[in-house]
Formats: C-alpha cells, structure tokens, sequence
C-alpha cells in the first residue's frame, strides 16, 4: 500500500478538540488507501514547561536527564492519538522512541538519526494496522538511553521516517498555511508559495522563516523527500501548503523567491588585528567553542601586516564573544588593538535559486535598499543568498523595499 | 554497600521545592552510608490528567495506549529526582520501567510484576553511581509494550526492588506519619502505631485505610521486606512512623491493632434460592464476570430446598449486580424470588493478630455496638478480623464505640 508520513505539531495537537480534528485528517488519508505514519510533537507549552522545570532544577543540567524528562510530552500525545484513531474504527497504535526503534548518536538533546529499522512497524502494517502513530523528537542512543534531536526535531523524526520507509510524501502540519515570500506581519502583500526548491527552503530556514527545522530540511534534499507545508486549520486539498521539492519539479519561478530576516543581530568588529596565516582559525576556533553562533565573516584588506576582521552574532551573544576575544588576546592566541560591537543591526536577506543564471540581483538589492536611503554594513553572498547587515530600525522598511522591488507580491 | 529503597508518593514530588526535600532526605542516607534505590510516583495530580484524557478519548479504551499515556508523570519526576541530586553533588541517574527492564505480565494496566534482573542497576553501582532513581508504577510486558501495576502501583515497585535487591528496608514516604488505630479524622484519640504485622495491615488496606497498596504489603509479606510508612514533611530518625513488619519483631501488641471501616457499602439479598450443589458458583460466577467485587457473602440456613443469600458490595457496584443476577435467572441459571438492596449500610471492622490467641473479642464488639443501640446487619469473621455491616449513619459512632472499648488510645 502506499505510505504517507504526516508530522502534527504542538499547537495542532494542542488539546483533546485539536487532537480529533488531527485524527480526522489521518482517517482521511486512510480511506484514500495510504498507510500513514503519523509523527506527533508534544501538546503546545508541554516541552517548554518541562524544560523550565529541568533548568530550574539545574542549571548545568545533565543532558541524559534532560533527554529523559523533556521527551516524555510525546509520548502522551502519540498515545492519546492512537486512542483516538481507534475509536474512528482506524487500526492504529503508538510507538516510542526506543520501541521502534529509533536509534540516534548518544548526543544528548542534540542527537543525530543513525538508523530507523523498518521491521516492528512493517510488521504491524502486515498484520492490519494502518497507522503507527510514533513519538516525534526522540530516539534511543547506543547506551540505551533516551535521546533527543533538539527542539524542532519532530519534523526531522518526520522526514527521516518518510526516507526510511520510502514514503510518497511527508506533510509537516502546522499553524501556518504554508511557506510566504516573506513574513506577512511585516508585508501584507507577502505571497503564499506553492513550491519552494530544498535549497531555498534551507536558506529560509536557516535565516529564520521558522517553519521547519533545518535539518528536516537538509534530511528531506539528502534523500529526495517530498515535504508539504500544510495548515491544520483548514480543510485541505491536494494542493494545499507549500511543497518543498527538488528544483526540477518546479516549472515557474521568479528570480529570488523570498526575503528572509533576522532581528537581533550585533556585528563585531576586531580593530587592527596581526595578519598571519591560521589568524581566522585563532580567532573562530575560540569562538566557536565559547558556544558563539558566528554567521556572516568579512575581512578588509590587510595593510602594513595587519587587518580588520568583521563578523556577526546573535545580540545575546556578544557578553560571551567578548570574553572569548578577551581570552584568547591574553593567551597570545591573537593580537587586535580594540574590538567594537555594534548591537542594533538587523540582517535582511533575498533567496532564489534563479539567481545563479539572472545576473545583477545584487546590484538590483543595493539600489532597491539605497532608494529607502539604508545604508549597507556587512554584505555576504552564497550562490542563491544575498544578506545584508542594516541598522535595526530600517529593518521592516527594507523587507518591505525588496519583496516589491522583486516583485514578490506576484506569482511567477 | 547496604541497600535502602526509598519511595516518595504524589504529594511528596508535586513540585519542584518538595522534589528538593526528598533529595534531601536521600542525601542524608547517601551520608550514612547507603546506596539507595529511589522509587518515584507521577507529581500529585499529573496521573490523574492523564488518566482523564485517556478516558475522555476513548471511554473503551485500549489498555496498551492508556498505559504508554499515563506511565509518563513518573518519568518527569525520575528525572527531575536525578537531577537534584546530582545538583546536590550525589551521583544518581534516572531508570525509566523499560531501562531496568522491570518485566511484567501482559495485563495492561494491572500487570504483575515478573521479574527485576539486577544487572544494570549493579552495574552502575559498581562505577560509584549511588542512587537508582526509578520511575514506578511501570513494567515491560513481554511484548516489549509499556505496563503499568494499577493505580498506587509505585508501592509494589518499591517493595519489588526492596526484594529483589535485598535492601535492609523499604520507606515508603507519604503525606501521612504512619499507620493509625483509626482515621483521625473520625477518631481523635486515633494513635499512630510503631509497628503492626504484614497481616494486619494486609486488612487494614484492603479494609479501606489506603496508606498502601495492598499488592505492595502481600509482596512484602511473601518477601519478608521490612516496610516504613513515613512522613516526607518531617525531620525523621530512625524510629518514625510505622514499620510493617513479621509478628515475631512485634513484643508487645494489643489484641486488637484497629478499627477500620468501609463506608459506601451495599448489602444485597437474593430471596427464596432454589438451594442445589453449585449454586454459589452460578451466582457469583456471573457477578465477578460482571466487574462486581463482592465481600461479605452469608448463607442462611436452608429450608425446603431454598434459601436466602446475602452478599455487599460497593455502593456504585449495585446496579451491575442487579443486571448480571436478572440476566443469570432469565438465563435459567438461577432461580430467585427477590432480590434486595440495602444501599444504606457501612462495613465497619476490627483487625488484631492478637485474636488469634485470645477469645471473647467479637462478643466484646458486639456489646460495644449493641450499648449504643447500633444494629448489625451482617457479619463475618477471620482469625485476625471481625467485620459487622451496620447503618450507615452510625458509623462514625462505631468505630469511636470499638476504639474505646478495645483501648486502642493507649499502647500496649
């Protein structure tokens, strides 16, 4: 029979009401003739209040423990699922992490899927079951302990189940309706995508349009998973959502596909530091291992032996990127006469797979953002990205700035 | 190292700052030089959601999904457990039912508990872990399906480890400071007990005083776990609250140890029974099918071939029994003229070990009721019990009337 994988977030598993109505869309699938493998979240707020009680317990928690107590939110919703399946006559149950079993690295609450064996839920569906409602997020480790995969992890749960079990599509139900040109609270004009290339939906994700988890994401383009963004508030259609496919699948495309963001951003400047071969690795090494998110680097050209180095992090960051500078100058790991954070920027980005045959997307992003009279601090370029650092107050007005001057508000 | 196992009930883990005071409590053995297996119940509360949402899904329900559902309140607290220790510097890990494995039966929701290899547990114990935090109340059936031992099933657990680990004791932490004469709340010259025998509180439990699961007190019996029922909410020492313990470690006991009652009893009576070989089995065959759990069964003495046949049962039980015996007459599997209910009676008993050995002790709790005008409706014995029906409006005034007239305000 035909597979389909469908993962309900939390707010769509939210009370017992949302969980029928989640019901009745897998009852649906199954009269159209799938097998369905339904990946549940927690209830909406049930992790967070779990992971409050675990970091007020310990602040330097032990992630096994972690793991232990923050997956077992899942575990209700898989089972009340199962129930309420079963009492609309379609032969389900519930599976945990460790029942599948799901085996992960022993990474604790940042584990990696090594491998999800087919062969308990196969035999179910053998046997008459058509839906195995499993417990998303977590996994078992090589010690045999609970594991996790980071918040988010249901939908990467959800697309490694659809790759293991070679499933016609994975749809990621959810709050939304599906993937927009940008964000609507910040554009009205912001337009429903009804595809999106992996490679878009990656730099999408990771720019934070948080629809899905990035690694879902990567999981899904590694293995050719067709990946459906759909709203669990609505009735939907075969052509509901947004899919996230292979390039080849998607005929009509404009030129940059979305304009993404990212509010809180700081750009940190070290003044003047010692140019010498291995200085980026001196520098990003410490950083990287003081838990600092580095995302766009630039450096000026050196004179005189010496350099300016310019990069960007999360603004609440920046206390423990100082610090790590701080260090490793008194180390005599680097040498730099100041270092100059500036905590009210913004990044803005276009993305669009069309960009590696349109030239002058960039020159066309500048002059769109120039016209608004922003100013441009830090550019970095990726063959389909173009991100921006602009002080934070310009912020709305120059998404606002690029989803119309690339015409965004129309469909291809 | 010698061994203690450590249970703390619903109320004593409801929150995070009791969690705290448990830890605590676990530390100090730690200090005396204890490794320690600590049994956790599900925050007080907790399994009663889950349970509600279980029951509002799917009134029928599936025992295998209502058991993956309401097992998960313990491994919040296990881990919880686990890291407060840990915070307090005591090396302590969690064990979810499935990890120890804690086999069982496949009786979902009232598995019996199979067996609890040692392997794991010792293992780490043997690394310099010292504290065992395991969630109760939950098993693995054979199926490798999550079990649970029924409600207040924690207390099993507990004293299944106790065995299986051969812990010199097993403290069983609640919100009460041990075991009374009687309820305070009726009696308040009720006196808690030091000790009382496995047996004794064997009826004492499933007389209706609910401080343990009366699973838990035949294991320990069977076992010979030496069982304290203590307060979490006191400084304790050696000596607090109740052991239940052999006869033999008890020197000096009254005759009587308790008043226990049963409040919401009905007494049933089938008229006019055709009296034959079998008969017994063809009522009370159908009524256990039925879910009623009967008690006191009396048979009159018979006359002309038929007699009359009396029996109690819970309150809320009364209409299943009507049903189950209409059924077995239209059935022809017995025959009646009437049947009976008086839905108005308590069960009021009580329990010593001392009977055995001394005479006199129910004809003293009959003039005890009788001098206060109470009528008794129907009445059974067993070496260590006496148990009367009487109305219910008088059963405060009874168990007061037998707490005197057995001395039970004054030790032994």
């Amino acid at each position: 029979m035909p597979l389909l994988v469908m993962k309900f977030g939390g707010t769509s598993v939210a009370d017992l009401d949302r969980i029928r109505n989640a019901a009745g869309k897998v009852r649906r699938e199954v009269e159209r003739g799938y097998d369905v493998i339904v990946i549940v979240s927690a209830m909406s707020g049930k992790t967070n209040e779990l992971v409050g009680w675990v970091e007020q317990t310990s602040p330097m928690f032990d992630a096994r423990e972690y793991d232990a107590v923050v997956s077992s939110g899942e575990n209700v919703t898989a089972g009340l699922m199962a129930l309420t399946l079963q009492e609309m006559d379609v032969p389900a149950r519930s599976w945990q992490g460790w029942q599948v079993p799901l085996k992960t690295t022993s990474a604790h609450s940042a584990a990696r899927i090594e491998e999800i064996p087919r062969a308990n839920i196969d035999a179910k569906f053998a046997e008459g079951m058509r839906v195995a409602v499993v417990a998303g997020f977590q996994g078992i480790s090589p010690e045999g302990r609970i594991t996790t995969l980071g918040r988010g992890g249901s939908d990467t749960t959800a697309v490694a189940f659809a790759a293991a079990f070679g499933a016609e599509r994975c749809d990621i139900y959810t709050d939304v309706d599906g993937v927009y040109t940008t964000d609507p609270r910040i554009e009205d004009k912001a337009r429903k995508l009804d595809k999106i290339a992996f490679e878009e939906m990656l730099e999408l994700a990771s720019l934070g349009a948080k629809v899905l988890q990035t690694r879902s994401v990567e999981l899904a383009m590694r293995y050719k998973v067709r990946l459906r963004v759909l709203s669990s508030f609505e009735e939907n259609t075969e052509n509901s959502g947004t899919l996230v496919c292979d390039e080849e699948d998607i005929m009509e495309k404009n030129v940059v596909s979305g304009v993404a963001y990212v509010r809180d951003e700081a750009k940190m400047t070290l003044i003047s530091v010692a140019d010498r071969p291995g200085i980026a690795a001196a520098i990003f090494g410490p950083l990287s291992d003081a838990g600092v998110n580095v995302d766009m680097i630039v450096q000026n050209i050196s004179e005189e032996g010496r350099t300016d180095m310019t990069f960007s992090c999360p603004v609440n960051q920046v206390a423990r990127a100082e610090k790590a500078m701080q260090d490793a100058k008194e180390k005599g790991e680097i040498n730099f006469h100041d270092l100059v954070a500036d905590t009210d920027v913004a990044k803005v980005s276009v993305v669009g797979i069309g960009m590696r045959s349109h030239a002058g997307v960039a020159s066309q992003m500048f002059k769109a953002l120039s016209s608004e009279g922003i100013n441009i601090k830090v550019i970095t370029t990726s063959e389909i990205k173009i991100s921006v650092l602009i002080d934070r107050k310009y912020m709305e007005l120059a998404v606002q700035a690029l989803h119309d001057a690339f015409g965004l508000d129309k469909a291809a």
